[in-house]
C-alpha cells in the first residue's frame, strides 16, 4: 500500500494515527531548524513539518530534515508519520486539512522534477503556449483538476438521470460517411478501398435518428464531433456532445424531459434551485428584445425601438434608415453617462464599425431634465421629448442607438449590450440564467446561393401547425426546435425530426437538395423512412461550453484536458506531424503542397 | 403525450385503465371477426384485441377492425384502448405482459411501412450483409435490442462503480500524433498544417500516463480506439476500450479494483457471486497446462506432457522430437473414443495441420485394458503402460499427441482443447470463468527483426524483483502486467508502468528504439517523467468483447449498434465512399490509384 490517507483527507479526528501519505512538494518553507512542506495530491493539501520532533530520534529527525532539504518543488513524496492536532488558534483555515500537520516518520523520494516550467502552486502562469506544451504540469493546477472533476460530475448526473428514464447510452460510428453539407469534414483515407475515405462525424445526427427508427426509444451518448473549421476562440477542432434522442414524443416532451435535467445540474453542481418549467421565450421575441437569439438574461437593457419617431423626425439618417423599412433602435445604460466620455464613445464607436459593419452610433446623455448629444440639434423638442418618454431616460443616463438594417442592428446592439453590461457590472458573474429559445423559423434564404437553407438542420420537422405554410409561405414556416440558453450562450439545441418520407422529400426539394444527391448523401436515412419511422426528436447539449458556463470559466479550453490552438494544433504532442512516405503509400495518397515549417 | 404506458408494462393490476400505447405492429392473427394485434416496442409487446366489443360502438369496432386490416408488419401505431384482464387460463405464457390484453378504442397509423427486408418478428434471418445493409431494421429484432441495453448496463455499472472510488472520467484526443510503433495508424489529412496528419488512437496510453503525471490519480474513460489492421473475425477498425490508470498503486491494488468490478457486473448483469480474490495463474502456467495465454477453465483437459517418455521410446517421432529440445504432449477427451471415428480422426488431422502447421497428430484409444492405435505398434508394452498411466486413460478415452516445438505444440493443442471441448460439450455455455494471468515476459526476441520486443507495450514496468535480470537476462525478465481472462477470451489486460525517467529509456535501447526515434515518437513522455511522474499502473478492458461474452454471443457485431465488415465497410451508410475533388485539394492530398469497384 502506497497511501493510507489522501492529502484532502486528514481532520483533526485523525489526530494520534500513524499515516502514509502521497503527493507533489507543492512548496516548501525553511525557518531555523524547521522544514514544512506541503503535500499536493488531487485531493488537497496537507503540511508535513519536519522538527526536531520527527522521526524517532534526534538523529532521524536530523537525517529527515536533511532529506527533505535535498527536495524540491514537484518531487513525489511518500510521507509516513503522525497525525498531530493544531493548536487553536494555529488551524490553517486556507487548506481543509489545516487542523492537524503531519510529523514525519520516513520520507521516501518516489520520483524527482527539474524545474516545472509550469508551476502549480503559483497563480501567475506562463502564456497559453507553454502551458499547453506543457499540459501535463498545468493539469496539476487545482483549478484545472477541479473544472475537469465538474465536468465529470455534470456527466455522471445526466448519466444517472437518462438511465433512471430508461435511455440507452447507444455508440455510434467515428468512421462514417462524408455528407458535405453543413461544416467541412475531417477526411480519413481508406487504405482497403483505395481512393475512398471515411469522414469523421459532426454530430451523430442521423444514427440517433436511426436508433430510434430501430426502436431504442430512448438514446444518450457522450459523444466526439469534429469540424475542420477556422476555429473562432470558443471553438475546438473536436468537441463533445451530450446527445440525446426520443421516440413517440413531442417538444413538450424533450423539453420537459431537459428542464428536468438542467434542474438537477443546477442543484448538484451549483447548488441553485430552479423553477420548473424553464422560461421561454420566441425566437422572434429575442431578437426584438435583445437582437440575438441566445440572449443573456441575467440582466435587463432590452432593446427599444424607435423606428416610429424615426420616421417623421427631420435626422435624415434615422428618418432614412426607417424609410428604408430598416430599424432604429437604442439600448440605455441607466445612470452611466459619466463613464463615457466623448472618447470613450469614439473608441465605442470604432469597435461598433469594424466588429458589425455600422455606419455609426448615435448617443444621447440624460442631463438638465433633457437629452443631450451632437446629433440633438437635429431634433426639435418634441422629438426630443417623445425619445426620451420612450427611452424611459432621466439625467445621467446614456443611451446608444444603431441605425441599420433589421440584422445589423441586432448584431451591433447585442454586442453594445453585452459589452457595455460587463464594463458597467450589470451582474453578478456568478448567477445563472436559463431559458429556452423557441418558433425558430424553419428556413432562411441565402442571397448568395440563391437557395432556401436550413436554419437548424434538414431534418428538423416544421411545427405541425405550420406546416402549411412550406407551400405558401416558406418563410414564415416554423421549426419545431428549441435551444437551451445559459447566460447568453446557446448551450444546446434539438428539434422534432422529420419522420414522414414524404415531408423529408418535400423539405429535401425546398433546400435544392435534387433526388440523387439526396440519395447519395442521405439514402439510408430516406430508405429507413419508408419502414416504419416513429415520431421522434431530441436534443444535444455542447459539453465543452456547458462545463465552460457551469464553471465560471471564459474559455472552454480550460474544461478540456488536452485542447488544441486556434490552429488545430496540439503543442503538447505536435499532432498534427509529418508521416512516413511507406504509411501514405498503403492509403493509396500523395501530398500535394505541404506546409515549409514545422508547427 | 403520445402513450401512457410502454408495451411491456401493463399487468393485470391496470385492468380497467384507459391506456394509450405506441409501437410496431409485430404480428397479426385474423380469426373470424376478430383481429389479434401484437404491438411492440423496446420493452415488450401487447396484445390488442380488435373484437365486436371495441370501440363505443358496434359500427366503431367494425370500422376499427377495417382499419387494422389494412395494417401490416413494422406499421407504426398508436391503439388507445381498455387493459382486459385474460380469463384464468388464457393468458399468454411468452409475453410478460400476457395476463392482459388491449380492447381498442382509438387506432391512430403514425407510419407506414414497406415489407421490411429484416422481419424483426421472425426467427429466421437474411444473411448477415442484409442485416448490416438495414441495420436499423435488424436492431429492432428484441435479442439485438438485448444486447445493446446489457452493454449499456455494463457501461453504466463501471461508472457507478468508479465514481464511487474517485476516479474521473477525462476524454482524450482523437486527433493525435501518429506514432508508428504497434498497429497501423488511421490517418487524418489535416487541412491547415498542409502535408500533415492526425492519427486517431490506438488507445489511450500516452494521454492516460501523462494525466497521471498531472495529479488526476484515478482516471477512467470509455474510449474509442482505432486500428487499421487487416480484420479477423472478432475484429472491428473501431473498438471500444474500458480504459483506467491509477497512481499510487502496485498489481495488487489495480487488480483488487478490477476484482471489486468483475464481481459487480457478475452480480448485477449475471447474477452470478464471484469469490475474491479471482484465481490467479502465470503465465508459464498458463501456456504449460493450456498451451495459451488466455485459456478457458470451464473445464478441464489439460495438457500432458509426454516428452520424457519420448526421450526414452523407440518410435522415431517422438523421440526425435524429444531430443531436439522440442515437446511431446496430450490432451484426453475421456470417453470419447467413439466419437471420434478414423474418419474423424483423419479430418482432425488436415485442420490441425491447415491452422497450426503441425507435422501430425496422432492418437491412442483406451480399449480392452490397453491403448490402441496405427503407431501403437512403435512401443512396446512398458511404454505402452507409461503412457496409458501418465495420461490416466480407461478403455474409452482418446488422447490426441504433438510433438513439435513449444510454440507450434502450444498452439495445436490449445485448438484441439477448445475445438473438443465444444464437440463434446465439455462446458455448460451460460457458465463463467474468470481469472488472471500474471508474469508475463517482459521482453521476446523478435528472430525476423533481430531485436528485443515488448510483449506488453513500452511503457511497462518489470517486477521490481526482476530489474536486474534486463541486464543479465532479459528473456527471464516478468513484466508487472496481468490479463483478466473469460471463458477463454482475453477481456482486458494492464500493467505497472515506468515512472522513472532513466529506466524507461534502458528500455527503449533494450528494444533498439534510438534516442532520436523515442524523442520524435514519445518526446512528451519523455519529458513528463523530467516532471514528477508518481508510479502508477492501469488496465483497459475490451467492452465488445466483455459485452459480448456477458451477453453469451459468438460475434463482437451483434454487441455494436452499428458495425464494419471484415473489408472496414459500413453496408448502410456506404462508408468509405469517394469524396470530392475539392475536399481532397483543401486537404493538400491526391488519390494515388483508386478501387474500380464500388463497395
Amino acid at each position: 500500500m502506497f497511501r493510507t490517507h489522501t492529502c484532502g483527507e486528514l481532520r483533526k479526528e485523525h489526530a494520534g494515527q500513524i499515516v502514509t501519505l502521497c503527493g507533489w512538494l507543492d512548496h516548501q518553507r525553511d525557518q531555523g531548524g524547521l522544514s514544512f512542506i506541503w503535500l499536493r495530491d488531487r485531493y488537497g493539501i496537507t503540511q508535513v513539518t519536519f522538527s526536531p520532533e520527527a522521526g524517532a530520534s534526534p538523529e532521524e529527525a536530523e537525517a529527515l530534515l536533511q532529506k527533505v532539504r535535498t527536495c524540491r518543488q514537484e518531487f513525489v513524496l511518500q510521507v509516513k508519520g503522525e497525525v498531530i492536532q493544531r493548536p487553536e488558534g494555529g488551524e490553517n483555515k486556507a487548506l481543509a486539512t489545516g487542523e492537524i500537520e503531519v510529523r514525519p516518520l520516513e520520507l521516501v523520494i518516489l520520483n524527482r522534477s527539474d524545474v516545472p516550467p509550469v508551476q502549480p502552486s503559483i497563480p501567475d502562469l506562463p502564456s497559453e503556449d507553454v502551458r499547453l506544451q506543457y499540459r501535463y504540469l498545468d493539469l496539476r493546477r487545482p483549478d484545472m483538476q477541479k473544472a475537469l472533476a465538474l465536468r465529470h460530475r455534470i456527466v455522471k448526473i445526466m448519466r444517472d438521470y437518462t438511465d433512471e428514464l430508461g435511455f440507452l447510452e447507444v455508440e455510434t460510428p467515428m468512421l462514417g460517411r462524408s455528407t458535405p453539407e453543413g461544416a467541412r469534414d475531417y477526411l480519413v483515407p481508406s487504405r482497403v478501398h483505395a481512393g475512398k475515405f471515411y469522414a469523421l462525424p459532426q454530430s451523430p445526427q442521423l444514427y440517433k435518428q436511426l436508433l430510434m427508427i430501430a426502436g431504442f426509444d430512448r438514446y444518450v451518448q457522450v459523444a466526439r464531433c469534429f469540424r475542420d473549421e477556422d476555429l473562432r476562440a470558443d471553438r475546438q477542432p473536436e468537441f463533445t456532445q451530450i446527445d440525446m434522442e426520443m421516440s413517440f414524443v413531442s417538444m413538450e416532451d424533450v423539453m420537459g424531459m431537459m428542464d428536468g435535467l438542467i434542474a438537477r445540474l443546477a442543484k448538484e453542481v451549483l447548488g441553485i434551485e430552479l423553477q420548473l418549467p424553464l422560461p421561454r421565450m420566441s425566437y422572434a421575441d429575442a431578437m426584438e428584445r435583445y437582437g440575438h437569439d441566445a440572449p443573456d438574461l441575467r440582466y435587463g437593457m432590452e432593446l427599444i425601438d424607435l423606428t416610429d419617431i424615426a420616421k417623421e423626425c427631420e435626422f435624415s439618417v434615422f428618418r432614412g434608415t426607417a424609410d428604408a423599412g430598416n430599424r432604429v433602435r437604442a439600448v440605455v445604460a441607466k445612470g452611466a453617462a459619466d463613464k463615457y466620455s466623448r472618447k470613450a464613445i469614439d473608441e465605442l464607436t470604432s469597435w461598433a464599425k469594424e466588429n458589425f459593419g455600422v455606419k455609426g452610433l448615435a448617443f444621447f446623455k440624460g442631463a438638465e431634465g433633457t437629452l443631450q448629444a451632437p446629433i440633438a440639434k437635429f431634433f426639435n423638442e418634441e422629438f426630443i421629448a417623445r425619445i426620451k418618454e420612450r427611452l424611459e431616460m432621466t439625467d445621467g443616463d446614456i443611451a446608444f442607438i444603431i441605425a441599420d438594417t433589421f440584422e445589423t442592428s441586432c448584431r451591433a446592439l447585442n454586442g453594445l449590450r453585452r459589452r457595455l453590461a460587463k464594463e458597467l457590472e450589470l451582474y453578478d458573474p456568478k448567477s445563472f440564467s436559463f431559458s429556452w429559445i423557441v418558433d425558430f423559423p424553419m428556413l432562411e434564404w441565402d442571397a448568395e446561393e440563391e437557395r432556401w437553407v436550413a436554419v437548424h438542420h434538414p431534418f428538423t420537422a416544421p411545427l405541425p401547425e405550420d406546416e402549411a405554410l412550406l407551400d405558401t409561405d416558406p418563410r414564415a414556416c416554423r421549426a419545431a426546435a428549441y435551444d437551451i440558453v445559459i447566460n447568453g450562450f446557446e448551450a444546446g439545441g434539438g428539434s422534432i425530426r422529420i419522420h414522414d418520407n414524404a415531408l423529408q422529400k418535400k423539405i429535401f426539394s425546398l433546400l435544392n437538395i435534387d433526388d440523387e444527391t439526396a440519395k447519395d448523401r442521405f439514402g439510408f436515412l430516406l430508405d429507413a423512412l419508408r419502414f416504419g419511422a416513429p415520431p421522434h426528436g431530441g436534443i444535444a447539449l455542447g459539453l465543452d461550453r456547458l462545463a465552460m458556463i457551469f464553471a465560471g470559466l471564459d474559455s472552454i479550453r480550460d474544461v478540456i484536458a488536452f485542447p488544441k490552438t486556434a490552429r488545430a494544433a496540439d503543442l503538447m504532442s505536435g499532432a498534427p506531424g509529418l508521416v512516413d512516405e511507406k504509411q501514405m503509400k498503403e492509403l493509396s495518397i500523395k501530398v500535394e503542397k505541404a506546409e515549409k515549417t514545422q508547427n
